[in-house]
């Protein structure tokens, strides 16, 4: 790994393992299954590793054909769909890949179900359900919801919830109540269906704070969650995990020294790191994130506090002097946001030397 | 261009050429060639189109063996030299590609000297002088730069600067003076090193900002520019462009509605626009970005308000109701940052149908 030139992806097995079973052991004391968020790593090798062939969620019919390849049969796009790309999904169904669809409209309903029959195939569909207004879904008790159930027909499979919210719930109580809700509204949307006569096979919760904060997920029938394998500083931020977790590092070298400023100048800007800043709005502002040694220590109160496109700007957080890195020095950048910091990666450079690719596009 | 599933990028080849016409006309009045930076578009179609095969500049190492393999000959690279990647720089002067290094201190001009002494090569490098406290660089007058130009040798090739701060410049007099400043200081570090009896042959300036606002750019050999092919509206916030440049826009799909939030849902999220919020800080907050109709003409008052990785959020910027875009309309989405966004795809949709690649890595 020290001879790649940097910028590049650090990723660390032992913490992505560690997280892994942190999750599984919690859903498995809970009995629900978990259907992995691919979205965050992008890479069959991480997904084979933490989930072997199991269920995943993915976020652009791209990943679900990536890992349809990779022999993955049971996969969820949990975009809301567009029906324009309703032959991709048909294409998908035909090799034999059981892939859902999500919709949240009579619109989208009609449209799936529409196109279901011409294609004469079944176009598996959950309704997205709004538990806390972060971004799609109909309410539990809209009466939209069995008029979008009796328009899919023998394509609708069920419910789904995602609790955005629970990004900003910044103490333990509130993550557990933004699970209980979560899986509260799910339920309840089910008994929705159910009372208008409709089949709900699938009652689907989930994000990274809500997966790890449920106490109780009865009537649920899986758990979707992605970025905790390699978590980040907007996790650590709410108290999910801790720095210590992080899986994802960007490794970056000093290339310069600006002493009257007081910064270090490296060769990791936000091409590397991406322009995230998720903990802008935290109680804590990790700039465009916290700073460790080559072998992942942190260095104590030093932040990259600056990016341009190929530079990153470090400098302390108390105005104490930044510690002496001279030229060529090996960093590494623990990020804000491991979805975004990933995705300006085509790969991930393993502590072993190993190299795992990842997928992009659309 | 219609067919292709969304999100995708799309380049408007008519704002390309008058974008590019324009600071040609411009940097012909005042006499001095121009050296593209192609970080923004890395792309060789793009290079050809505005520029054909004349000098350039990259950001990284990846896009000069990218546009070597291409033709490119002259060649700039324009970060700070980390002495570990002395090799690569070795190994393009010796395919013939007049690569440049860019460094601002002696242990930086040592290590390239010294290398450069053990490879038997020249490795021409320019010292970077700070004009305005953005980055890197030294001071014109600084004792620090003859000594690192007696450390140079014969690898000294000239001195370079970059009005970083010109992107916070609000008024055309603040621009003027930016472009004044930058020309001024890279001047003056020439006559230090002339004064101690060292040559500069190249002394060179740049930025959008300030390559289009230079009045009288005397002692200067070049000028950089690279984000002005494309422009952004970080660009349009400070003046240099208006809204009807931007040549770069992210082509985007009506997935849902929120009505009782005023929101209209895309599939357009920050994986496909960044998450740059440059205009943040600006006089006005474009949030994610502008919305334009499939043909490009801005929707008045519609704005991307929000985005999580493959969701988009589109709201009005004074409460007045959201347009009515029924589901599957198709969007076009003005971006912030044309850097940023454009880094998010691997090839441009022209209108023409025809399709470009992007370069990435490092």
């Amino acid at each position: 790994m020290t001879t790649v030139d940097t910028p590049f992806a650090v990723l660390d097995t032992d913490r992505l393992d560690r997280n892994a079973a942190r999750l599984r052991d919690h859903l498995a004391t809970l009995g629900v299954p978990l259907r992995l968020h691919v979205k965050t790593s992008k890479s069959v090798e991480v997904a084979q590793r933490v989930h072997g062939n199991g269920p995943i969620t993915v976020s652009t019919l791209a990943e679900a054909e990536h890992f349809a390849d990779a022999g993955y049969r049971d996969v969820l796009y949990a975009v809301g769909i567009d029906p324009h790309k309703l032959p991709r999904v048909a294409a998908l169904l035909r090799r034999g890949v059981h892939l859902t669809v999500l919709l949240d409209s009579l619109a989208q309903a009609e449209a799936v179900t529409s196109f279901a029959h011409k294609e004469n195939l079944r176009v598996p569909a959950l309704v997205e359900i709004d538990c806390d207004g972060h971004r799609g879904g109909v309410a539990a008790t809209d009466p939209a919801l069995p008029e979008i159930g009796w328009a899919l027909g023998a394509n609708l499979a069920g419910v789904l919830t995602h609790a955005g919210e629970s990004y900003f719930a910044y103490t333990p109580g509130a993550l557990r109540e933004a699970a209980q809700n979560e899986r509260d509204v799910a339920v309840a949307a089910a008994t929705t269906l159910r009372g208008a006569g409709l089949p709900c096979e699938v009652v689907s919760v989930g994000s990274t704070p809500t997966a790890h904060a449920a106490t109780d997920l009865t009537g649920v029938t899986e758990v979707r969650a992605g970025n905790y394998v390699f978590f980040d500083l907007v996790m650590a931020g709410i108290g999910v995990c801790t720095t210590d977790d992080l899986a994802l590092t960007v490794a970056v070298t000093v290339i310069g020294h600006q002493p009257g400023r007081n910064q270090v100048i490296t060769d990791g800007g936000w091409m590397a790191t991406s322009r995230d800043r998720g903990t802008q709005a935290q109680a804590v502002d990790q700039g465009y994130g916290l700073v460790a040694d080559a072998d992942g220590r942190l260095i104590p109160g030093l932040v990259m506090t600056g990016a341009s496109q190929e530079h990153g700007v470090l400098s302390t957080r108390d105005g104490e002097p930044v510690p002496d890195l001279p030229l060529g020095t090996r960093l590494r950048i623990l990020p804000n946001h491991a979805c975004a910091t990933a995705a300006q990666h085509d790969r991930y450079h393993l502590v072993s030397g190993e190299v795992w690719a990842r997928h992009r596009g659309w």
